[in-house]
């Protein structure tokens, strides 16, 4: 990719603001811990492993210039913060999933000196980075096993390059199939409210040389109808033990169009994603996002003026209408209540 | 209504401007046959029962002006400018029968002079309007009957009194349905790409102080999965001979999402908006859009430049998956291939 999402290099943590994209890649320094909880609120950070590798830089630079010398004082603050920076999102997991890593390491080296505490937190920050950039390269090589020369690939929202630090989850399948000299086709849902798809997803896959074409999300079912789709890949935000999954609003209607049509249905996703302390997707907090974004198109009006809203940030599939989950440890199939048990290995 | 969609006074063709609804209502003169093709087509007036009465006032408006003594030149003319019309947009059908109604009755008059062919062609364009009229309160009348008070409706896109001359058709028994004192609660999708669920059916059902919820499209099926709708009605541009119908792109989705989770699913249109001369849907001409529809709102781009687009305005929705059609004539059940016989009187 000919650009990094997220970089922390001399104290200095460095993000895309997505919010910018498709006019112009803007790179942008989080200044301090407020500033990357509204980062990631603001969707300036979006996609759930990008929101997990920068959240563990975040929480490292929000303590890393503490100055007590009490071990119990300094996790006490780290847990705070820690706090703080996990209730800006509810429904991905896997930004909990990256804090509570961090804090596990701090509490296991609560014996030691804090500034060997703040270095050993630096160093974990940096292994959930690589791990990411690793997990993007296994699902795209497990999953474009998956994929046929000559597929017509549907995918909804961003599950790219842009949603983690590496080469993405659905996207990476396409980009390694890609580099496998298979022949892909690629139709992007443009996903609304914010759009993901058609300034994230659209902009990402030009901009690799792959065939994208963009629809209205409505507009799927009559793809599906005139059998020009062959699988569609989505990402997840969270994943039940039964293999219920929350993704971007919009992703349950395609699974439910999906199944319909008899067309394969994967979710490409890191096992960091995996809740299984989740019975089934019930469970799983949804965010309800501000009514603006639906009464409103990119700040400009649309809608009756204080009109009610409906504006759930994501919905939940159920597992009995996906094909197959593929992580970074393997291709998972039907019952997911044991297969997913495989999937997490630490 | 507080407003009159279309009007023909003192020879003046008037028309609500929808492009610039819900910002403002603005009312705008029609010039010319030019002028009124271009309002058709770039949906300044659209809504296929609209259509086909503001079609009817531009054709005689467009040939009143007519020099010529002789019939037959009057009517080669007349022909002229009607199929001109009719190339605006191809899916309505409500269009062609409109036009076709006038130019029937000119043929039929073919003897008389141009100034009575004239003023008989006034003469139809005034009983199509009054018809149209008639025609929303018969479906809002025989529509309301499935309604029960608790009900709460999904719909897409406007088929309601922006686009007829009307109370609507498919919120005409949602408008009759709150006379008769029933408790609704109505689900809009917003309606991508042009948004007319947003901007036309948010706007005039809450003026009309009916309980209103806007989403975007892909929202639907969690609503439904929730349990939160209990039927859908959407209205119809062209109904074949079978029950297969086309409408607004995105219907063909709610369709198949409803059937999923056994919501009925009604279609509320005119008779004129049956082609008994096609034997199923796929003879339905479906209309592409420009991709920059797609690619951006009211100008202000949200995907990358130049990125390719799949943009049809209408879908075509099996009839297999059509609980019952609701027209001025009555309601229509399974088997459509008998039942639509009996839908059209004259």
């Amino acid at each position: 990719m000919r650009f990094s999402t997220v970089s922390f290099n001399n104290n200095r943590l460095r993000i895309i603001d997505q919010r910018h994209l498709p006019q112009r890649l803007v790179y942008r320094e989080c200044k301090d811990i407020r500033d990357a909880y509204y980062s990631i609120k603001r969707l300036a950070v979006r996609g759930a492993p990008l929101i997990g590798v920068f959240a563990a830089y975040a929480l490292y630079a929000g303590v890393r210039g503490l100055k007590t010398k009490s071990a119990a004082a300094f996790i006490s603050r780290l847990s705070d913060v820690a706090s703080y920076l996990k209730s800006s999102r509810p429904t991905a997991v896997n930004l909990s999933w990256a804090v509570d890593r961090m804090i596990l390491v701090a509490m296991r080296n609560s014996e030691k000196d804090v500034s060997k505490i703040k270095r050993l937190l630096l160093d974990e920050a940096i292994a959930i980075h690589d791990e990411d950039r690793l997990m993007c390269d296994s699902i795209g090589a497990n999953g474009s096993r998956l994929i046929r020369s000559g597929d017509r690939i549907l995918t909804h929202c961003n599950a790219g390059a842009l949603a983690t630090s590496g080469i993405g989850t659905a996207l990476a399948i396409i980009y390694k199939a890609k580099r496998q000299r298979k022949i892909l086709k690629v139709y992007a849902d443009e996903t609304r409210p914010l759009l993901q798809g058609a300034r994230l997803t659209a902009w990402e896959l030009k901009n690799s040389g792959i065939d994208v074409t963009l629809l209205c999300d409505n507009m799927a079912a009559v793809l599906m109808k005139q059998a020009k789709i062959d699988k569609v890949i989505v990402g997840a935000d969270r994943i039940a033990s039964n293999g219920d999954f929350a993704n971007k609003i919009g992703t349950y209607a395609l699974a439910v169009l999906a199944h319909a049509h008899r067309i394969p249905f994967y979710v490409a996703a890191p096992s960091s994603t995996f809740d299984m302390s989740l019975k089934d997707g019930t469970e799983i907090p949804i965010e309800n996002r501000p009514p603006d974004e639906v009464r409103a198109f990119i700040s400009r009006s649309t809608a009756p003026k204080g009109i009610k809203v409906f504006n759930p940030a994501f919905d939940v599939t159920p597992g009995r209408l996906v094909t197959a989950i593929i992580t970074e440890n393997g291709i998972f199939c039907k019952p997911y209540k044991t297969s997913l048990k495989r999937a997490i290995r630490h």
